[in-house]
């Protein structure tokens, strides 16, 4: 067994977008000639999420309008008020959605293929745009 | 250190529902005779979704009727635009319920027992019911 | 590769709060001279959560009352209803939360070094406090 590494960076000038990193994922997979283990594409940022839905650009607006409306980008909180002036740094928001969406995503790798359903693709969700990611990819393969 | 495999087949006609598939998990930790490690239960589908929560049916209608408060199954969602007229397409709430509750749950295996706690079993959750489903099952067994 | 296994207790008399554990995460990376691998944090109970995300006081409080705005601590709860009069199994709140939060998360480490991004920390959230917890704890180590 080993553990192979990369990294997949992202960036974005929006505010909030959604990002399909499915081709960059499945790209890692084939040059490392994975037959079996398993995916970890690990997000070390705070304000942005990673998950795995449809590759669906309608389905992404209605994402982003459903986050906003459950946990809206301005409201009285504590963190944006230390950072105030600082507008890059008003991200409440973004935190309070990635505890909901998630940090990292684990994939099966199974006879040289990601388990990936027919509807799924790896999704980068950036909640608090504008910033340079850089996300974490950990291969654990068995052969 | 090897890797197993094996499928959850769940289906239910009602179109929410919570479905317990603690039991099967742990009949494939037997069979398979797992001492040490850990399982991976992968759910392929993009609108259901899997977690690991009380086996309390009473508890299950409160899980339903709050996603269904907070997402809407009926709202102006573009991804359902798309399909008007084909109603078992109309599932952008459950997409979105998805990036909240999960596509995976990882439990540790020690000593031949699956580490839920004393309230937990492993709730696989529909949000689009009336199709039928496939868990993708990955063990990674130490011994 | 070997598997190696801890546990990190938490307690609060607080019925919400936030308590930051990297700590404990990072001194159990560090005596286990783990230098390549990953560390499951597993929550075995149903009525908090774990998380990453930034080590900030003001933040915390803004999660909790995001938590309780979108689900609130009374409500007409099915599972609330059966334990009237046992104040402390009224708690519906808190496992719906659970399962958009989450159980468990999985933090790469190499070089010897957890890989959490500048402004991570990993977060155990108390949903229903008072309770003594104990969170299960797996390394998978290369080296």
């Amino acid at each position: 067994m080993e553990i192979l590494w990369d990294e997949i960076p992202v960036f974005t000038e929006e505010y909030l977008k959604v990002i399909d990193i499915t081709d960059k994922v499945q790209q890692i997979i084939r040059e490392k000639k994975v037959n079996e283990g398993s995916i970890l594409i690990y997000n070390p940022h705070v304000t942005s999420a990673i998950t795995v839905n449809e590759p669906d650009p309608e389905l992404w607006d209605d994402l982003l309008e459903a986050y906003q409306r459950l946990v809206p980008l301005k409201a009285n909180y504590k963190h944006n008020a230390k950072y105030r002036g600082i507008p890059r740094e008003e991200n409440a928001h973004a935190h309070i959605l990635n505890t909901f969406i998630g940090q990292s995503v684990t994939i099966p790798v199974r006879e040289g293929r990601l388990l990936l359903g027919t509807w799924q693709g790896v999704l980068y969700i950036e909640l608090d745009g504008g910033k340079r990611r850089n996300l974490v990819v950990q291969i654990t393969r068995l052969k």
